[in-house]
């Protein structure tokens, strides 16, 4: 059967569905049934969400849960986190209420400088490229004012414009460098648009322009988020008893995920459980977030964690430094409902705040893995969220859970194994 | 007010979100509706959607969209996505057409090895730490034989176990390297139970074993997806006129993101809207791909891109390397009924058709990308999308819609001009 379709886009929402329905299911109803069971019974609020992309005929679930008691420079918070796995939220809470009660957590912004850049192929002498640069700069900034009137105004725009000379990398190449200032807005859209006109003027007969747009690697829109306490105090709450020989062992943790790359992908990942979810609950980009700090642990020529810890003196110190392009306004900030109330939650934060935030968030995941890594080990909460998942998907009673759970205490849950005893006491 | 809370995880929903409206929101009422207006009004499918993840307390809707008309390997797919960004949908749409009707995408498996590892200290000669394990390799293959069995099974397990000496990274450090294959399954709930069962029978008075996790660096779990034509077939539905000097720029794009990490990030962030898509769609973990994926392109020491191109003897070829550790069983894939759903409409892949599927998403996604910012520019089909966004923003009607979309044809569309506007003719 041919799978193909013409015209596709300008279906109706029902019209896609039956296509789809038709050609790819048996069982036309259930799937028709599945997809509508999904939408928003406020017809106008689920054209709102239809509308963020295309080819939209239904919505896709994740969870929206909250991690309270978070202090960060003073202030309290309750974090709203988006994520589909299991535990993160659980530890978010549980970390951010064991910090608190040892002075919280500090986070500063480092710089919030956002890049864009025009690459383009030029044949001639680069000494006839800088004049010509140096003629049309003043025209270049010009062209955009229209742009970037209402960014100045807000305290942002244009911060430099540079020619780089990169014929080293590859013959003919060359660069304008731009740095901007966006304040509040993530600023794709406004760098996008400053970044075209200005090729727009900038083009000649002799410059062939190959793209112009914004770089996601923003190693200078960095934020630092960092706690400390007395060594004696990281064991409180553990199993452990010698509070010197586990701060040892936590920072031989960090230390490997700085020296191994199989761990530091782990090690980051665990990180971005925590980054991402807030991320994605304020409506911002998490695949521009992703790219931007996996590449800066990238940056010295190994990947490489991107916590620090410090043991010294008799006392404990862990942090992070990562970059985060964020806006609380622009974007879905303020059109998704939903992200809209998870500002709301943050006590409408400005970016730089939210920068902060955010950087706890995946300081605190990372101090919640390394912790259950270095003691019990991650499987123990683990398993016990995953048994859940298992005996829902069997479709278990509260009696059969309570049976298999118990049995499971001290057993590693594997699906069969739970599978195999449930049948027989169902 | 304080805003801290004891006992919090224990709180009914209702609990969580009175305690929340009371705390953090001034129009109590308001919040909570909007977080009651995203519920599922199935109560038992919302408390399915409830138990995934911890303090959950409303649903995050994400846009699930659909791009027919890929054809990969001969065979017809109509690709679910999930996104929130605009442009996303339509461009993968565009780009499977335009694929279709020249050969399609073509993909292969390189290899679906997985890594775990035990990383601990050790202060005695290596030669007698060779030796332990040299006698203990066969125990620790038995004490797993209960968690591999179902695994084995089905051609899979513990596929080898050795141990690595890291002392020049960091003193006393070693490692037992273990490599899995997990077949269907993603596999991190049976590594990370096989590798505490083995640390668990290495661990000795003298060997202090500080984690015991599997690895998110995959990169031996690889996928490549291909796509080619004849040079003068590139430049058909654009408005170049001269196919070989387009194919030049088009390289020429790819070149630049190998050398210069500043566009490689942004680059593999269009790369990776593909492929996040299919990856939540599906129920797998998209942060697990993320890290993996930016770890993998900064493999040679230089952030660099994930696609590659060459034009020769006049024929266009464009392609992408990718590890990519999915499921199609386990997790959330059969749990969560839109990535069930979405597995069917796959046509209920193994993870092997999965990662080839997922490798296309993002070829085309890297495609459209550069084709449009070696074109038009990207802003033009963004801007369209931009505009009916903020237009639903500000509330406008369908007759003032048309008026706006029409002035803003070829103007930039800024925020604050597109509200000036629309505060004049309202």
């Amino acid at each position: 059967m041919v799978k193909k379709i013409k015209g596709f886009s300008k279906f109706s929402k029902e019209e896609k569905i039956e296509w789809l329905a038709k050609t790819f299911f048996d069982e036309k109803v259930i799937v028709k049934d599945v997809l509508k069971s999904y939408w928003n019974s406020d017809v106008k609020l689920q054209k709102l969400h239809d509308d963020f992309t295309e080819n939209t005929i239904s919505n896709f679930y994740l969870p929206y849960g909250i991690a309270p008691n978070f202090l960060i420079n003073g202030k309290d918070y309750t974090i709203p986190m988006v994520i589909e796995e299991s535990s993160v939220v659980a530890a978010a809470s549980l970390v951010a209420k064991f910090w608190t009660t040892r002075g919280g957590f500090t986070a500063t912004v480092i710089g919030t400088r956002k890049v864009g850049q025009v690459h383009f192929m030029f044949r001639g002498p680069f000494k006839d490229l800088e004049a010509y640069f140096t003629k049309v700069r003043h025209r270049l900034l010009k062209a955009t004012e229209q742009i970037t009137k209402n960014m100045r105004n807000r305290g942002g725009g244009i911060v430099s414009i540079d020619l780089v000379d990169k014929t080293r990398d590859l013959a003919d190449y060359y660069q304008l460098h731009v740095a901007f200032e966006t304040k509040d807005s993530m600023g794709a859209n406004f760098i996008n648009s400053c970044l075209e006109v200005i090729s727009e003027v900038f083009k000649r007969e002799d410059i062939q322009i190959v793209m112009s747009i914004l770089s996601n690697y923003v190693p200078e829109c960095l934020v630092r988020a960092e706690v400390s306490c007395k060594v004696e105090e990281l064991i409180e709450g553990t199993l452990e008893t010698d509070a010197n020989e586990y701060a040892k062992k936590f920072k031989n943790a960090v230390t490997i995920a700085n020296v191994e790359p199989y761990r530091a992908v782990t090690h980051n990942k665990g990180i971005m459980n925590g980054i991402d979810a807030v991320v994605l609950a304020t409506g911002n980009d998490f695949r521009a977030i992703e790219s931007c700090a996996h590449a800066y642990a990238s940056r010295e020529g190994r990947y490489k964690s991107l916590t620090h810890c410090e043991v010294k003196e008799g006392v404990f110190r862990f942090w992070i430094e990562v970059p985060l392009a964020l806006g609380t306004v622009g974007g879905l900030t303020s059109l998704h409902p939903m992200a809209k109330l998870s500002l709301e939650l943050l006590q409408n934060p400005s970016s730089e705040e939210l920068m902060k935030i955010i950087a706890v968030a995946g300081l605190a995941q990372n101090f919640a893995a390394l912790r259950a890594l270095t003691t019990t080990g991650i499987q123990k909460g683990h398993m016990k969220m995953h048994l859940m998942n298992i005996l829902n998907q069997l479709g278990a009673g509260a009696k059969e859970k309570e049976v298999l759970i118990k049995h499971f205490k001290n057993t590693p849950v594997i699906y069969s194994a739970v599978q195999e005893l449930y049948e027989k006491i169902k």
